[in-house]
């Protein structure tokens, strides 16, 4: 039987991060990009959501490798937990590799071995595969996007990419590399969706600088400016601005000072030696002589940000009128609670807050537009279309985009996780779905954490917890004792010491008028009694638990 | 001593919602607005937050009535709160009152004494104040601003609105009176900041009605139609495209069928009667011949809407091509998780969606963008501005319009809840704070929720509980078993025995290695003891709760 390409979307479909992806054919196996998830509203407590690598184990023995398409956590931040499942090199941009290596530091671990190649001109042959990566914009430097050559034809793998004629490193999206690569027919492609609900072109990152500059010159005190800190060009813009302002740069925040740090290294980042001083240092400079760039962009709880804008930071503090520009995507929904949070205090603070939503938009996406994906569809004229990074609705705008220019919408896949596309004789057809499950990481525990315990966490979450210890003589089967019901997070228990006494009461009466009591009778009435009586008095429902102590 | 008038944001302002404002001159006070908050992502299982009615019962006295400027939740629904505590005649339009009196019926309450006002003539005398009503356009119809004469001079009280001349039941914003009662000088404008970020004159609601009658010309099968149900010329929009394209239109949903009906019954809704039908009817046509009017707009959880999209719903269902059509203003930040989930459910099953993040933008904001603000502000030409109805960052931006026409910055107050402004021979100044604190609802209970509480809630909902039992012998100081430990919410039980089991164990060899044991040290001893343990082996911290059973 001839063999076939699959195509199967681990994750990353439908949920935007948690990028996953596998191709394979006979023998050959290989993934592109491992990052993580982050949890969705209801999964209460986990940090970290990362693709089920189940699958991956299970064929560990065709896998010839991991690409990684560029360096943001949603695409490499899973490395770690599959590097310590199995054994497999990564290929990856520099850049992109000392990132990675970072990443294994921070957890602890060894570095692993991270093949780096060139997208102006390597080739690397993974099995069946002949990958070709080439370069793409976004809002990180030297990420690509992979001309996967399979023995049933070309796909085009392109993750978070924008066309930016006039990027801040001089190194725009390689449309004649890509177009060469596309020489010959493309059979599929798999690119990014995220844009797709978004009319237009997005801009360039150049056009910021400028009114980057027009904002901080008018600042007669401290700035403080604030970007994701894989952003490497929104901060090289940012230390040419201070200098040609005749100010010193002071980094804060670890994320920030260790990413800037690698990029300077690797040589993607330029400034001068004497430009950048340690805040100390900067402490003691006149306060229109400094610029800091600063962690926290998305507000995120403890960054140095939010510790300067609740006033908790150990040598930085906010004065009326110092400037505060932030200047990255808009954060994603699940953040937008924390930055508003932030961008509250520091406007009590009376600071001149610039952020998106209260005056001048200093971002730009990272993310193509409609007319960007038009483009790439252009270029490309692929058979297939898979849409990924995005959720359900931008597929489907994604996949309207396609039909707009002529594509049959049954040649658009819009994959859920697991899905998988099969390339056979040209043809490609759903075929199937591998199990997956979401892997939540709490703590040091990676998917030990399931439906029954994030259930908990919501009930608990709503109406606390209700506990009630039944003192029982077994000999005599008659409680010793009124129920004595201890409560956390569901009245306040200082103030309702008489509310939970009496229900005690109202519940012995209620067990001593039955005939036998015994131990299940005990758990079971005191549950259902309770449950019911705090509804009817308080309209609440906490999680009742019943101890039963023999004595 | 001069009398002053005192104006106080008891809430309302730095939250958008909550609506509560008071007037207080001599021995005379009224109360603008009385509206519910909603609960911040932090307060858990809160239902509603309402405002603190303490300054007002200790006040009573003074209170010469409640005007409510028009019928959305965030202005009226905490009216059955503060009626059960005080009384005091309301004041509104007609619609308003139809709709206080069903929110009233909704709690179970008797009907309130509503005086019902005509906006376009009457002035009403509460104590020294003479108020003027005058008609302002909303994305609710019969909604009015206030001119309230003092004896200081004339406050100009504007909650929601918007500049719309061409609105769908036909009468605009009534400058003409708005202007002419400001003849002879406006002191002071208190007044909506939630557009202030937003570029430009907002739309009008006319526009919406020719696209959506395009979008449903081509829907070859059930349409779907939801929006908030207050949003009475929607419906009406809605009403007549049905009508035009021989559609029978059926109201799903309690509260859009009860909101239609009080606008039908009092004017406001019009629409012949057999164009309306019952749902079980609309079902025995064919699926081209039917409109839903639907509520869940929000994707609120219950909702008719959720319930069709979950193919939960009695006798609805929506199939491959069935158009869904959303039109309402964005979701306020905490419920766009809510309706992403049914869209992207909705997208699952095929339907046509129609949401502004996927396709076609059917909504226009209820709220005057910043031209709108500068148009009131161009109109009225106070002296003191007072942005309400909106967060810090809104107030910021509403006073950087004021001050890009010419105000001082000082004369613009950006307030706390509770903090009052003095008008006192023409000049306006800070005066202190009325102390206020959220009153949270939650079931039955309103204000008994504090922050003891919700933070327990936080903690369990983080990492659940762990409950600890131990046995005691008092008199011979020992431990007569191991301690027993049950948890919810932090590692799943059943899968981990041997984890809490060998924790109990553990814990034990530390107590009994202590030379004395008594209860205090037992509570405090594993309480410490099981924190360091369980964040140690699992890096979770969950709430540990020490039981003491003496035997």
């Amino acid at each position: 039987m001839k063999n076939s390409l699959k195509f199967i979307a681990l994750s990353g479909t439908t949920g935007v991060t948690e990028n996953f992806y596998i191709y394979e054919y006979g023998n050959d196996m290989i993934i592109v990009d491992c990052g993580v998830g982050f949890p969705e509203h209801d999964m209460l407590g986990v940090d970290l959501v990362i693709p089920d690598f189940s699958y991956v184990k299970k064929n560990i023995s065709k896998l010839r490798g991991v690409l990684i398409s560029h360096g943001h956590e949603d695409h490499l931040g899973a490395l770690p937990f599959l590097l310590k499942e199995i054994k497999t090199p990564i290929y990856s941009t520099k850049l992109v590799a000392g990132f990675i290596e970072d990443k294994f530091e921070d957890y602890g671990l060894p570095s692993p071995r991270v093949v780096v190649f060139d997208p102006e001109r390597d080739v690397i042959s993974l099995g069946v595969f002949k990958v070709a990566p080439f370069r793409v914009s976004h809002s990180v430097p030297d990420g690509v996007g992979f001309a996967i050559d399979t023995p049933e034809g070309k796909i085009f793998h392109v993750p978070d990419y924008k066309f930016d004629w006039t990027p801040v490193d001089g190194k725009p999206f390689d449309v004649t590399r890509m177009v060469s690569l596309a020489t010959g027919g493309v059979l599929g492609v798999a690119s990014d969706s995220l844009g797709s609900t978004t009319p237009g072109y997005t801009e360039s990152e150049r056009e910021i600088e400028g009114k980057l500059e027009e904002i901080i010159r008018k600042g007669k005190r401290r700035v403080y400016f604030t970007t994701i800190s894989s952003n490497i060009s929104r901060v090289q813009q940012a230390l040419q601005v201070a200098a040609r302002l005749g100010r010193k740069v002071s980094f804060v925040g670890k994320s920030i000072d260790r990413k800037a740090e690698i990029a300077r290294n690797l040589g993607y980042l330029h400034y001068s030696k004497d430009l950048v001083i340690p805040a100390k240092q900067a402490a003691k400079l006149p306060i229109e002589r400094v610029m800091y760039i600063i962690s926290g962009s998305y507000g995120q709880p403890g960054s140095a940000l939010y510790r300067v804008a609740l006033g908790d930071h150990d040598f930085l503090k906010i004065e009326a009128n110092d400037l505060v520009v932030f200047s990255s995507d808009p954060a994603p929904p699940g953040s937008k609670t924390n930055v508003d949070f932030v961008v509250d205090k520091l406007i009590e603070l009376n600071a001149d807050v610039h952020y998106y939503d209260v005056q001048e938009d200093l971002h730009v996406s990272g993310h193509g537009s409609q007319k960007d994906i038009l483009m790439l569809f252009g270029l490309l004229k692929p058979k297939y279309f898979m849409p990924i990074g995005g959720t359900v609705r931008h597929m489907r705008s994604y996949s309207l985009l396609a039909q707009s220019i002529g594509a049959d919408g049954r040649n658009v896949f819009e994959l859920t996780p697991g899905e998988i596309v099969e390339f056979k004789s040209g043809l490609a057809r759903l075929s199937g779905k591998v199990p997956t499950r979401n892997i939540l990481v709490d703590g040091l525990g990676v998917g030990d954490v399931g439906n029954v315990v994030l259930r908990d966490r919501q009930v608990l979450a709503r109406d606390g917890v209700a506990i009630v210890l039944l003192m029982f003589d077994g000999a005599n089967r008659v409680l010793v004792a009124d129920p004595e019901i201890i409560s956390r997070g569901f009245v306040y228990e200082n103030k309702e010491k008489e509310f939970l006494l009496r229900a005690g009461k109202d519940l012995r009466r209620l067990i001593e008028s039955k005939k036998r009591i015994d131990g299940k009778l005990l758990k079971d009435e005191s549950q259902d009694f309770l449950e019911k009586y705090f509804y009817a008095k308080t309209g609440r429902r906490p999680m009742v638990l019943p101890l039963i102590v023999e004595v």
